[in-house]
């Protein structure tokens, strides 16, 4: 009986290791590979023959594992070179491939990955080596093409509504309070942005206006409806996503002032919270205010992770080594939602070159007209992806989390 | 029967809320006071007589309420005038107590809160007012003296404790790391950094350095210990408090560079984790630097927060009650821990002029000799603490949250 390979690449998520845990426990469920092995650092790390064995791995250990956030396995972002200029890596990794008998290798990321998946699989038919390639989904960014949703997003998203709920509350607590603007990730699409829509206090959403980088940020207007939103409520809760770009395509990010303090003595801080927060100070429309960048906790916060998602990137996982077992190569696992009253999902194979390289964006019609802010359109999907919370494991009071890459 | 109030001032913390329900329902049992009013946004809206009456809430209102982070009566950062110069408000808070015939007031808040809880009941005495006043310790910060700590300490440690677990792991994914800093409040004491020892993986902290107020800085000795932890481990994960300061006591974060840039073109950002940042990007230890600032999040990730901090917070305004019923003014709600070999605590009065305007430091030998970390005697400290998991309310996935102040 032969083996099969799998290995993490790209940013990290909180419940990109259930991935792996989900192919593991299928393998030993249907006995299709003798060994799964585990790649460390990705492709950089098997290049190295950086290569471990997970199917002798205790079950304890595992149940940790698909509770740890994090890439347990490493990570890393490496472009494999396109073959037909350079063949050497491909030689390298596909002779590791055949010393461990390795007829199936899952890679799990991104639009990257998904990239070197298709690499390989072609390479494969190509030069007809039997190995399965296989691309499990993952990215809190949720801009994957076709697949309703990633693996990732979920758990991030819990983690932004959540947040922006509390710090809605801690921004709102005296007579006169300020303007808080929250920053989330999202370079190229707004999906982790829009997700604070999810947060309600009294049914009613608290963010004022979440910016996205779907539509062109307009100062002018952003100046003007803040400014208004101000003088009515005296407190405005602004959601940004990092990548915000004017109407040249510019990122807000780098617009930054050239001198060191603008006119009124504020220094010019980087990151589009600070951009905002500048915008904010310089048109005088308050003194208080506070920009607070989430960063890379909005891709490991396991301790507030959505165990819809959870169960899903385990399912991903099973779904790939179904689908190497009935022959698929060069595809991704890909989410549908099943029609019906209550939310459920199956999977299914999507083209890895179609997800490579391609960005989802929020639909124009799940946007405001204004386009500050999104609507029930919006709710209505991104709901049920933050649904239960999953019971971690403690130790001493903390998260016990277990990792294979140090 | 008379009446009492209680009402909220200062930073917010994710437990205040706990101790105004405790007040509440030890009410209810002892059948002291006909009404607890609640006061909105401390003394200042006292003044403007926005007052709540509390005792008529529902008892899922206020279970709800137990369990909200941030001042849910909203709060104030207003300094009484001492009686002796002006005595205006003092007539003015003492009319409205007679007015509501209320013969006991209570304050949540930290150093300075006690300063307005003596300033009001040295008032009461010299006027022979029979108005009994009490504090009821809160700060994130834990640097109030006597107590063995202060609610909202306990929740904010395990927040942080959690965080730096998994964003050591976020950091730590590659074969060619960088080094994370982390950056925590504390402007004078460094409990909040220290909370981060308390992360643990395979039972080893995973914070590298900590660096506390309590012991003054030196970049040399900083870029030195970081340069060859960095050449031994290719990573490094150092928490910073946000209060550090130089030998001459001088806040790192305010020493920036007077320049935009530095020689090696980065911009100078604000914080003491950019600072730490641009120290290691000068020293050319690596360009792979990242710094999160915490910022509000430790104030009010109830989602994280320790059952042990609630019920503590709740049991506090249950003490203040009894303190007042027994004639007690003047003081603040004090916690002792119980000899034992299992962790318990008691309540105890102490004179809030004692508490006011004092800071209470990490002992010297619960540090490390190098003045980089802390030792067994700060986790055996700090490690009940963060004891236990809240199980929150939840409306559509997200917690479910009451305030009164909106």
């Amino acid at each position: 009986m032969c083996n099969c390979l799998i290995a993490q690449s790209g940013g990290p998520t909180s419940v990109i290791n259930s991935s792996v845990v989900g192919l593991v426990d299928e393998n030993t469920k249907l006995n299709i590979f003798n060994t799964v092995y585990g790649g460390l650092n990705g492709i950089e790390g098997i290049l190295n023959e950086n290569i471990i064995n997970l199917s002798i791995c205790d079950k304890n250990v595992l149940e940790t594992f698909k509770l740890t956030p994090s890439s347990g396995l490493g990570s890393c972002r490496y472009k494999m070179k396109d073959y037909n200029n350079d063949e050497s890596e491909y030689i390298k990794i596909f002779d590791i491939f055949h010393k461990l008998d390795i007829k199936a290798f899952f890679y799990i990321g991104g639009n990257d990955s998904m990239d070197t998946v298709s690499k390989l699989s072609k390479y494969a038919e190509i030069k007809n080596l039997d190995v399965k390639i296989m691309g499990i989904p993952k990215t809190i960014d949720n801009d994957l093409p076709i697949t309703d949703h990633t693996p990732g997003f979920g758990s991030a998203a819990k983690f932004i509504s959540t947040v922006a709920l509390e710090t809605y509350l801690d921004s709102s607590v005296y007579i006169n309070n300020g303007i808080f603007i929250l920053e989330t990730m999202g370079r190229d699409a707004g999906w982790l942005a829009a997700s604070a829509s999810l947060a309600k206090l009294n049914n009613k959403p608290i963010a004022d206006f979440i910016y996205l980088p779907e539509i062109a940020f307009n100062a002018d207007t952003f100046i003007n409806d803040v400014s208004e939103k101000f003088k009515k409520q005296n407190h405005v809760y602004i959601v940004a996503s990092e990548g915000l770009k004017d109407n040249s395509g510019n990122f807000l990010s780098t617009l930054q002032s050239t001198g060191c303090h603008d006119n009124f003595g504020h220094a010019q801080l980087g990151g589009v919270g600070n951009y905002l927060r500048n915008l904010i100070l310089d048109n005088n429309i308050t003194t208080r205010v506070k920009s607070l960048e989430l960063g890379v906790l909005q891709r490991c916060a396991m301790h507030v992770s959505s165990s819809i998602d959870v169960e899903e990137a385990y399912a991903s996982g099973a779904a790939a080594l179904r689908f190497a077992k009935d022959g698929i190569s060069g595809y991704m696992v890909g989410i549908k939602r099943i029609d019906g009253s209550t939310y459920s999902t199956e999977t299914f194979p999507i083209k890895a070159s179609t997800v490579a390289n391609n960005v989802k964006y929020i639909p124009r019609d799940w946007i405001n007209k204004e386009g500050n802010g999104v609507n029930e359109l919006f709710y209505t999907y991104a709901n049920p992806l933050i649904s239960g919370n999953v019971e971690l494991i403690y130790n001493n009071c903390i998260p016990s989390y277990h990792i294979f890459n140090k």
